[in-house]
């Protein structure tokens, strides 16, 4: 353990002796699965990377791969003019911007905040006008893809801001992100595809687990099927990503139960707000639901197929027939 | 017109001069989009087709491609030992082997059917146990992929049925389809898992619609939003088909809603028989019925975006708000 800190505060101070003027220093709010992934890029891309999240635990990871630990956003605020904020929601971005050492109050006229929670477009014009009031720049950055394609800096932002700050912080985005898609200025533009996109994955899930759980039904070979849909139509990328859990029955959470009832429930905030009817969002929240019920919150998010299997009398790896 | 059924003719015959004695002879019955595409996947890889649709239209593209028109299933029984039986369920699969003029009157020992209808399992049972009565072989033969790839012989097949028939016909198996899955000797088992593809298929069309009519609710550019859902995680195979359909306002059918109220209703059936509860399902087919009432019953199966269009007063390219 000290052998690991001794090797990672000599790596974290390796860039000092090359290119000092022009290294860049980025500030990483929220080092969960994601965040701790594009700090590990924007390291990996050269840069000085200042982070901090509530957990020590998070913070000791961040610190493992050679990133300089602070201990509040004001903190980060101070020590960085680019912070990606990487919170789970609405009211933890705010949290990070107004609330006890958060970053506005500790001044930082000029810098720039790219929050990459999934919020609703409402939430992120709020949240960029609490900004503009304390001299801050806001990109409305929301991203996908899963950690670990961002610790691969390969996932997806989605971006809407003010074109001369998005291009000059190009490298920065290019560090963290595979592609990068501009939805021009309007702040809430990018938070909206995120929706999209959320109400797609979240029902291609529950989707794959019901399927899953029916094939397992009708006593077909689950690993076979697997095999078949991937090659066929009825293919999506959540298909694809999460159904190996089910097959290994392995439901230690790469993205967790939680999270989708959350993403869910901003879609159907959003859809009930604007008066749109959404179906199969709301009959996917209600299997989140019934996830999250059954004791899965903090579990994998394909434990929505053992939820399936209790009610259909069904046994999965790993998931005996209850 | 002319010199086009002079031209065809005259490469239907060109065969005839080249390895006789080992060109195949093979059927097809049911000469819709996919069977028609499967006649011409045929008809290219050297074998001599043998085809028969009630529609004087079908039979009439088929010939313009090379094939040998039937006047009925008992003339393609009598005139090609390999029969594909690509109509759209169960109860014409039965009317093609025991209606008027069907196959097994006609006198078939020892020739195959290959069954391709999307049937539930216990459907799939019933037509092999007929076809045995009749001394004919039945492979359970579902395919996926849509007339494309049907049409290039890139469409994927699932296979169930005895060993040594799908070895005996394996190069006829290679010319219609790009990937083909052993499923095993049941009969029932292909059946299945292609009825687990069209239940994940049917939602992701009805999910996509769902998604791109929220975005067109949302105010936010529909080209650029499906740039970027197929670069992220909430992208399906049907979403990157079938939502350029949306974005073209082209709701001309390629394949028609009411082929997903017979498949979502399949799967509907088959899951309440079972007594497993599939509420996306569900939910897919109360909207795939909601575009049939509305009038869109043989339009191209995006139209379901039209009804969502319509229940939230949104415009869509070439739906203008109702």
């Amino acid at each position: 353990m000290l052998a690991t800190r001794v090797r990672t505060r000599f790596m974290a101070a390796l860039p000092k002796y090359f290119g000092v003027g022009k290294m860049r220093d980025v500030g990483v709010i929220g080092l969960g699965s994601m965040g701790l992934g594009m700090a590990q890029a924007l390291i990996r891309g050269g840069m000085r990377v200042h982070g901090y999240d509530v957990s020590e635990a998070a913070r000791s990871a961040f610190a493992d791969f050679g990133g300089i630990v602070c201990d509040s956003p004001a903190h980060v605020a101070q020590s960085a003019p680019t912070i990606f904020s990487v919170v789970v929601n609405a009211a933890q971005t705010e949290s990070v911007l107004i609330g006890e050492q958060g970053i506005l109050p500790a001044g930082t006229a000029g810098s720039t905040l790219f929050s990459c929670a999934t919020v609703s477009p409402p939430e992120a014009r709020r949240l960029a006008e609490l900004c503009e009031k304390g001299g801050m720049r806001y990109v409305d950055a929301p991203i996908s893809g899963g950690p670990v394609r961002a610790a691969a800096g390969e996932m997806t932002m989605m971006l809407a801001g003010a074109p001369d700050v998005l291009s000059e912080l190009g490298d920065v985005i290019a560090a963290v992100s595979g592609a990068s898609y501009n939805l021009g200025t309007e702040i809430g533009n990018a938070a909206a595809v995120k929706i999209v996109n959320q109400l797609l994955a979240g029902v291609h899930i529950v989707a794959a687990c019901e399927a899953m759980a029916l094939a397992g039904k009708l006593g077909i070979d689950l690993d076979k099927t697997y095999e078949v849909i991937t090659a066929s139509a009825g293919n999506s990328w959540m298909f694809e990503n999460r159904v190996p859990h089910i097959l290994e029955g392995d439901y230690s959470p790469k993205s967790a139960i939680d999270i989708f009832v959350k993403d869910m429930g901003i879609v159907m905030d959003l859809a009930r707000a604007e008066g749109f009817a959404a179906p199969m969002a709301s009959s996917a929240l209600q299997m989140y639901l019934a996830a999250k019920g059954s004791g899965y919150g903090r579990e994998d998010d394909a434990s929505v197929a053992r939820v399936y299997a209790s009610l259909a009398g069904v046994e999965l790896p790993g998931h005996v027939r209850s």
